[in-house]
Parts: structure tokens; sequence; C-alpha cells
């Protein structure tokens, strides 16, 4: 699953990159707009086994009209980061998921995307949360990145 | 200075966008590599004017066959999130600039570029950071983001 790193003393594990992607709070999805200029969005989301899920409005914007053109993508999360002034380093731990994205048009998968996200960001208002995604989901667009790749590394106190 | 954004409401005023270029710890830097698939880095950084600089190994490797292959880049920065479980919901404050990437040539840039780095960084290790630049500077690449356009935006407590 890794890629190949220079540093392999800093490379994380396949559970503990997965851990990293569980347990990130939000992370940057890097597309490519129409002028081939790289835009990278933070985004919440939740990962379901090769799936990162994301929501945003259906009203459109420069993320629909960039993947609407190029359906290349990346996902980055960092955690556990700790400067070291004294040592001219930091501390990191940052994962990188690699695919292809796009709106997900089946109705389903949709809810299956949307509910995933609330179950990471809201374990606590489900039922609200459900009532909700009920009246929102019209306005909404679930985007997946069906991922095929994902790299960790780490650079952890000694 | 700012993009047009759909939610006017949610836009930072250019010195909002600037003050959260200054004080982000991190950011991710979107390029493209050789088989056009976006790549987002986390990075360390100093915002200097209107450049961006960054430093990373001179071995080479993925970052800098990216940019040799591809100049055009954005770099993200998020500060401020809290997540707002029960309104389903996050504040944040995010920036992105865009611009052309490239690896400081100029023996007195590159200087510049990493001693602005030590400055934010390690405030209070200048004279031994001084040395420790003497003793690695041929290891390293400086990385400059000319920026562009940097637009901000968020979602502020109510």
């Amino acid at each position: 699953m890794n890629n190949k790193m220079r540093r392999t003393d800093r490379q994380l594990t396949d559970e503990e990159t997965i851990r990293l992607f569980r347990e990130a709070e939000y992370g940057v999805l890097s597309i490519i707009d129409e002028n081939n200029m790289p835009y990278g969005v933070p985004m919440s989301f939740a990962l379901c086994e090769n799936n990162i899920y994301f929501h945003c409005s259906a009203a459109g914007g420069k993320k629909i009209s960039s993947i609407e053109h190029c359906k290349n993508a990346s996902f980055t999360v960092v955690n556990n980061t700790q400067l070291l002034p004294q040592q001219f380093a930091t501390l990191y731990m940052s994962g990188i998921a690699y695919g292809m994205i796009g709106i997900v048009r089946d109705e389903d998968e949709k809810r299956k995307g949307i509910e995933a996200i609330l179950h990471k960001y809201s374990p606590d208002f489900i039922e609200k949360g459900m009532t909700y995604i009920d009246h929102s989901i019209d306005k909404i667009y679930v985007l997946k990145l069906e991922v095929e790749k994902m790299t960790g590394k780490g650079r952890k106190a000694k």
C-alpha cells in the first residue's frame, strides 16, 4: 500500500496511516482547476474502507468546476505537530491519499457518505443529524475520493 | 487581492488573511507531479512580503521533480478550527495563496529565505541557528512561491 520514500525511518505502517486518516479532524484536498493551477481546499471528511467522503454545497463553485475539469486528486492530513525550536525541527505525522474524485450520484451511496460524516463529527447527535440530512440532502453534493494509494510518514520524538 | 467568493459573509479582509499566513504553524503546498496528479505536502514556511519561502533537502525527491515538471502551486493554511458537533459545523479560518514556485538559486536570497524561517520558528535560538545554517546550507534547497493571489475565508462564532 505504501509508496516508496527516501527516508524509510519516517515511514508509517499501513495501520498507523489508516489510524491517522481516521483520527484527523480535517485534511486538505488538492485538485487542479481549469487553468491547471493546483487548488488546496481544507475539508471535513470520513474514511470508509477505500473511499474518502466529503460534502459541499450543490450550488457549484470552484471545487465542483475543478473536479469536473480533472478527477485526479490527493488528500493530505496532518496530526500531532509539535515544534522543536531548539532543534530547528517539527514532530508530526502526515498522510497522503491519492485517487480519482467525483460527485456521488447514487442516492444510497450519497446517504452512506453523509451519514459516515455525521457519525464521525456528531456521534452524540445522530437523530437530530438524520433529520437535518433529510431536510438538506438535495442541497448538498457528496464527493468520493476512491483511494488508489495511501502513504504516511512521521517524525517522532526520539 | 482577494478572489471572488460566493459566500462573501465568510470572506476575510486582506489584513486578516495576511495575519493568518503569518501566524499559521504550517500549511499544505499543492503541486502537480509528472503524472498530472495533485500532490499536497505539509510544509513549514515563512511569508516575506509577496513571497513564501520553504526549505527541503537538496537530495531531490518528489517535491523537486514535481516543481521541475510544473511550477504552478497553491499553498493552504488553516487556523482556529473548532468543531460544533451539535450544529453539524466547524469554525475555522483558512487561506490559499496561488503562484509560481521554484528553487532559489541566488545565494543571498537563499540565505534570506532560510533566515526568515529561522526567525519564525526559532526566535530564541538565532545564533545557534545561524551556525546550523552555515553548516547545512549546501545540503538544502530553499523554495520560493511568488504569490500572485491570496484569499482568506472563515466561519466565525456568531
